[in-house]
């Protein structure tokens, strides 16, 4: 009964940040913007048989995972979280019991990055899971991260390691909330997204807000670990590459640097030691359209924006 | 395909007002709280079969209701209407089509409460119709109104008229944002929240969120023509009055007020002019725990909470 979902979820949330006026229980919550100068807002809608299996996987990984594609949309924009809320459709069967494991799994994370639970909205149905999750960040002084700011010349620049997201990745990253915000405290950054739908598209996307091109080094492309086994497990000639560059969901952050900070950036070594991911620069921003590759040679090669496309007629 | 429809989006929707800094389009929409001292936010699912029959009825009126549904909230805590975002599940066959007409009944709306469209997930699956909407206001100098200031005493006191919504209101009210403004502009409103699981039960958690109770007069509730149709409609000898007290969806206010501002709310042609909504006094609340009703005799009958509830085990 919803009734006795929302004591347990009273109890089980932590004190409410002093930012948070009202929380979950009245008509709507109320978040301190007095000394706000911008707020972000994202929303992202997780369903049972496309982001995950229900029947294959812990629903706190869900949980989780609902709630830091959120946090990865904030980190892309260089927001610091404030509040989340979430609605979730429950098959009616164990409802209660999914949704106490589904916030199981976010309230860690959402603790960890300073999101306070403002509300939601909890329903039975005969459907599958959904879980919609919208998250409330404050801009910093920096002002936010946008897509449309890269300038010929820029480098291309990514965190982390890509690809093969799918063999685990996918459901326990950690969003860059803070390398963003780290990052654009030091360094100009002039264009911000992250990796949600593979590399070429998503790139493709930042071009096109940009109105820009950019050429890539394939070969300075980080290739995780995962993506090589996802090569080897699949027999469909796809290379550890090809994942890198195409896969969906690696969640790490796409800049457009100014090239001498991008230099500076992947030699920071306080920020490095701070959050433990590697910056890597893989090409540059071009004013022609179109994403192209470039070997050591200076051969250049178009390519194709392949990656996640939600497909509905 | 979501690229298709995004661009559709964008040239559909009026141009933003200045206080949406950073609309649809990025990796997250920014809002100007420059000048806010709170960001109200509420969020609301709803799911084909449980909130409505998508097979027999307009899409766009359910548009029109996901986004209504959330403004209702806002109004309840006496905000003014600022953004909202928008998440859909989508059939796989025709999803854009309905995605299309689910925003023509939306967009409407979100214009006349002055509801920037500022972003949302457009996803399809194989499984029903999911529509998940946060909508975002800011608080006015008045503050929020809560549910927890209720005191014995005061006036309970509704507007407009009471049950049968599933005869049609439910799809097409009007949320009483611009009431709830002017009210508690003209008043001093100590509690308030909408009727939307049924007057019984919402008041009886008003009660418990102000630590008291109250005392209603059964023939002083505003019946709506409604009601009545459905109690001759129906075999099962529920009265228009039980229709009134316990059906779900009214989305009218339910507040609090002074005695002595109660009497002259209810007198207020100005506001009754401006906006058409009746505002009647049903009761009055109590220090004593619980809800009851008391004829003109005096005679005291307690009343149970009955209204929708939610269920999952």
């Amino acid at each position: 009964m919803e009734a006795q979902f929302i004591a347990w979820l009273r109890s089980r949330l932590p004190a409410p940040p002093a930012s948070l006026l009202i929380g979950p229980g009245d008509d709507a919550a109320v978040i301190d913007t007095a000394k706000m100068a911008g707020m972000v807002a994202t929303t992202d809608m997780l369903m049972d048989g496309v982001d995950f299996r229900l029947s294959q996987v812990d629903p706190r990984r869900i949980g989780r995972k609902a709630l830091a594609v959120n946090l990865s949309d904030l980190a892309a924009m260089g927001s610091e979280p404030v509040a989340a809320l979430v609605s979730l459709s429950l098959p009616r069967s164990g409802g209660f019991a999914l949704a106490r494991e589904l916030y199981e799994g976010l309230l860690p994370l959402a603790e960890e990055f300073g999101a306070a639970i403002a509300g939601g909205d909890t329903n039975a149905w005969d459907g599958p899971l959904v879980i919609s999750i919208t998250a409330l960040g404050r801009t910093t002084s920096r002002g936010p991260l946008l897509r449309s700011g890269a300038k010929a010349g820029d480098a291309v620049v990514v965190t982390g390691e890509l690809g093969g997201s799918i063999l685990g990745k996918h459901f326990d990253f950690t969003p860059r909330v803070r390398e963003a915000i780290a990052l654009a405290s030091r360094y100009e950054i002039h264009a911000a997204m992250d990796i949600s739908d593979g590399l070429l598209l998503d790139l493709s996307r930042l071009c096109a807000e940009s109105g820009c091109g950019a050429e890539l080094e394939l070969s300075a492309i980080p290739i995780a670990a995962a993506a090589y086994q996802l090569a080897e497990l699949q027999a469909d000639s796809c290379s550890a590459l090809d994942h890198a560059v195409a896969d969906g969901e690696d969640f790490e952050l796409l800049l457009a640097l100014a090239a001498n900070d991008a230099a500076n950036a992947e030699r920071d070594q306080p920020l490095l030691a701070e959050h433990g991911v590697r910056l890597t620069p893989i090409g540059r921003f071009i004013s022609e359209a179109g994403i192209w590759s470039v070997d050591a040679a200076g051969v250049r090669e178009k390519l194709e924006p392949r990656g996640y496309q939600h497909q509905f007629d």
